[in-house]
């Protein structure tokens, strides 16, 4: 049988279950990525397991997220973080390297290779024919604990490419046409792989581009072929010997299927408040814009800083106007140092930041009130870049270098002449990664006073009865349940404290209300826990009194972190009856903990004395966590 | 008579008074700076007054501090200071250009001109012969009216140097001998003159170094020569026709004098948590040191970026060290980026941040718990890094690199070799700056939501009774009366909300206290008021009802500030009174109004019905300004 490569790879590091759709698979898998953000309480976790050293091919810890050090807190977090590093086997990423997405593609990805990151935009590997995921980071503790990741065999939505962009029309384009079809839940359950003849036209930051947005979709992962584009990408960074040839067989059948050309394509951009809400920039002239920031995982790349730099040599930016540049990796700014473009962007009125995630996480760079601002970043959710009522536009670097010089949302084809070949990038290497001594052994960790242990979660009662603290609408992004920014990314490691923030733009009073009404309960819609990965989205409600969560259909990581953190996931069998809860209504789930056990997937719970029927959708695996009280409970008790 | 370099450009602008010590005088101001964290206030100062346009050969407003942008907030001032600048005739250099001092040294600086900036380390124009001073806001908004700036005729502290620095010793080291010989108090009422046979050997960067940090001594100004090396200098920015040649005469007589061979230093430090607790660094190797930041407007040029660079070429940094570069100006950036310097910088581990203030104002860059940090900034009072209990050294750009080898403070000349000269310039210069529009009367101010109107305050009472609120003891600075930070700085153009934090780290009560009893008191000890210019640190607390300073001696520019807001600064005739003070003890100064308007320096309080006899030093103009409620009210009287 012809296969996707996505099977094939799955097929390669199949350690549980078959490869049927909706079978629950465990993968083996070979690289894991941290982050700062959620790197700190992925460490404790894993910590508590009580190893010795990652059971992985590698392991990297990156700073890039919290890294504007506003008092004592970020800096012992990297410190904490480094120390775990030497302590337990890992590569350490100081901050300053840039983004872990770009970073470990460019130092460690390997073709065939399944890497999983406790970050949702960690399918960006996928660009160099990986099977690269986005998981919460207990569940990338256990990865490095050398247990498999357990995820539903995904479906597989082909995408095939053909014909050649045309000047101006950049890889953004690509997934925002994807986005505009298909909306931020067309991907759920789907690995979105890319295949036919419009492939070897796009270099490996090209395609990278396209699957680090594809989490967007809220796909399980996107992959590209590896090929010799691939081949010379690891042969320029040094790593030849990384590389394998990895396509789909010819007359491989996908799932569902879409056909993009890509000559047909022209510049477009996800208007507020979602990346989902793309039209064609040509429509978009009247938008006024006074900021324009390139950069992030998805658009700080050589290339990207590259199409910036060449497009502005020589201009000058409208009136007003800030264009801010964060690049995506130590790498790429020291190639636009080396080959002149980083004078050329100064010269045109760039205002340079380090290298890191920066405003793409509401860590500084808000824009004005009122002011529309256009990013190459992959998320626009509402209010995400510090700013209430926020209007963000995300583009590709094309769209972003003619509206910065026309001060309004730009078609660049009507701005630019012809478009100049991006050069290869230069060979410089500007190492600042920390490899792991070969003995950890005797490495202290070192706490500051803000990393709390921990907290003790206990294990599911018999008769749940909870009461409603919270009752939301469709598409609830985790930037919702738990918001980042400044103020709130420093508290990652201390739960007790973050925890006072959980749904804070939605009711800032709902920690005190669940905890009051503990056990509680929340309701929700479609696609509830959509975007980010964080898993303090699960733990901190759950840390709070929150036990169960209801809702029309939940986004596959947020369910998964649920579930590890010992929050019941339950789907109304009928939507309509969203209607019939309200906030303060008791829930009474009798004898639920044993019918969980018994493999129950309708259960019954009484509100007001009237039944509603719900569903759990769960492993057995993913009943005994939930019995047990989370993951790590779950896996202490097997020890 | 042979005049000093102060006294002829003092009487080149004098407009009123005499030049006799003790007198008070009025300077003709040629060019005012204001950065944004003085700026928004001093802007809405200016508008309130009524004029059409700035009456000053060149008024620049700059964005260097608050340029985080967490939220609304710091993008809302930018865009209000642009259109501030446009509307009124200043130039505008938008975030991400630099720092204020830097910047205006490099575009604006003309030997033998005034200079009146909000900002305390404004002195940095002295480098290039210029009388630079620091003020309030308040001063500077008259100055940008065209009214003098007053001041008390200062004495004049010659320092003569003579012989050549050694290899690894620089111009930071030279400013850290005074301040180890002086003290932060030692530059009171002075300005600094350097002249003498080793002044040619300095760079006019070099100059501007020891220039401001001379703002650390307490002295009113700093100032060298403009010789050669100056007018080289103005060639290489395009400005030749600036220069023009302003040293002493010979035999000119000082007020005191400071002997400095140049020959005979050694690298400094100044130690936590002073600039005046100066040590050679070979005594200081057993400090151990997590981070390294070199930047700040008066140890972020290009020859301080040039040191680095060139000290560090193909080394590696000591094991978990983060060396942070700020550059000072896009300027000093680009010229680093062009020379290859910036490359080395990053290959040996370099993190490289935007240009602008940052950690030197506790914005962003905090060190971890217990850490040491060296920095090549002017200050490193108790908590200004944004961590409490931190331990920062001050040290020369030679220092901090050898340090972030080693790995703890270490002396440049065992760690490396022979010192290379560094290379000129490149002739580079990224312009950024916004010239204003020949009429501004059509543009309009943009007013973000966080952007208060200045605040009514009464005027003097004739009796006032009043209760002290707090006692603190000596060298108190305005970081403690007023902190800034990610938190309050972006709060300064809103003074009902930044008059919550007054105090906040000494008596974190004490906006509440002064409210109750409002008129309140504060009783100081020696030198209170010391450090950066800032008027909230007076404002704010009049604001809060605040109406007397009791103080065994106040520092310059806030003694101005407290004038300026109508805030009593009064002076125990004898110290030891400050004993019979304390907390919540009601004062009484009745007749004050009479007695004040009348010139008496003499004032009796009843203290629990018993004297004590006060001090008030002021010139009848700033009798006349305390008894309006402050120079806002004045001016408008007059108006």
């Amino acid at each position: 049988m012809a296969k996707t490569l996505a099977r094939k790879i799955i097929e390669e590091h199949l350690v549980e279950g078959r490869c049927q759709p909706g079978e629950e698979i465990g993968l083996r898998i070979d690289q894991t990525l941290t982050q700062d953000a959620t790197g700190t309480l992925a460490a404790l976790e894993f910590e508590a397991l009580g190893l010795e050293r990652v059971r992985t091919e590698v392991s990297v810890s990156y700073v890039d997220h919290n890294i504007l050090q506003s008092d004592f807190k970020n800096p012992d977090d990297h410190r904490f973080l480094r120390s775990i590093a030497a302590r337990y086997g890992l590569w350490f990423s100081p901050p300053g390297n840039g983004i872990c997405h770009q970073l470990h593609m460019l130092n460690f990805g390997r073709p065939g290779a399944t890497l999983l990151g406790s970050d949702s935009h960690t399918p960006h590997g996928g660009g160099l024919g990986m099977l690269a995921m986005g998981a919460g980071g207990l569940d990338v503790a256990a990865a490095m604990a050398g247990q498999p990741f357990f995820l539903t065999y995904p479906k597989v939505l082909g995408v095939r490419l053909s014909g050649k962009l045309s000047p101006w029309v950049g890889a953004k384009d690509v997934i925002l046409e994807l986005l505009r079809r298909l909306s931020v839940k067309g991907g759920l359950g789907y690995v979105v792989e890319y295949h036919g003849p419009g492939v070897t036209g796009l270099s490996v930051l090209q395609r990278a581009a396209i699957t680090n947005m594809g989490a967007e979709l809220g796909a399980t992962s996107s992959v590209f072929p590896s090929d010799e584009k691939t081949k010379a990408f690891l042969t320029a960074q040094g790593r030849a010997d990384a590389w394998r040839e990895m396509s789909a067989d010819d007359g491989a059948v996908y799932d569902k299927l879409e056909e993009i050309d890509l000559a047909a394509l022209e510049p477009l951009a996800a208007c507020p408040s979602s990346p989902d809400a793309v039209r064609p920039v040509r429509e978009l002239a009247e938008v006024a814009v006074e900021q324009v920031i390139v950069g992030s995982c998805g658009g700080g790349s050589y290339e990207d800083l590259m199409t910036i730099a060449m497009a502005l040599k020589g201009k000058a930016l409208a009136p007003g106007l800030n264009l801010s540049v964060n690049p995506g990796s130590r790498q790429a700014l020291a190639q636009v140092t080396a080959n002149g473009a980083l004078l050329d962007m100064l010269e045109a009125g760039v205002r340079l930041h380090q290298a890191g995630c920066l405003g793409c996480i509401g860590m500084s760079q808000a824009p004005a009130t009122g002011a529309a601002s256009v990013r190459t970043f992959p998320r626009n959710f509402p209010g995400r870049s510090g700013t209430k009522d926020d209007r963000v536009y995300l583009t590709g670097p094309e769209v972003a270098a003619a509206t910065a010089l026309a001060g309004h949302l730009a078609d660049p084809r009507q701005v630019f002449g012809p478009q100049e070949p991006i050069p290869p990038a230069p060979a410089v290497r500007p190492e600042a990664l920390v490899a792991p001594p070969a003995d950890g052994a005797g490495v202290a960790i070192v706490r500051g006073p803000n990393i709390a242990p921990f907290p003790q979660l206990p294990p599911l009662a018999d008769d749940l009865v909870c009461t409603v603290a919270l009752k939301v609408g469709d598409n609830i992004t985790t930037d919702h349940i738990m918001p980042a920014g400044s103020k709130i990314l420093p508290l990652r490691s201390n739960v007790p404290a973050i925890s006072q923030f959980v749904f804070n733009a939605v009711d800032p009073d709902f920690p005190a209300k669940a905890q009051a009404c503990a056990p509680a309960a929340v309701v929700g819609g479609d696609n509830y826990g959509q975007g980010s990965s964080r898993e303090h989205a699960a733990l901190a409600p759950r840390y709070l009194g929150v036990q169960v969560k209801l809702a029309k259909s939940f986004a596959r990581i947020h369910k998964a972190n649920l579930i590890n953190f010992g929050v019941l996931p339950l789907v109304f069998a009928d939507p309509a009856d969203y209607d019939r809860l309200d906030e303060g209504q008791r829930i009474e789930l009798r004898g639920v903990k044993r019918a969980l056990l018994e493999g129950a997937e309708n259960l019954t719970a009484l509100v007001d004395g009237q039944p509603v029927e719900l569903r759990l959708e769960a492993s057995p695996r993913d009943r005994q966590i939930l019995a047990a009280g989370g993951r790590l409970n779950h896996i202490k008790n097997a020890l």
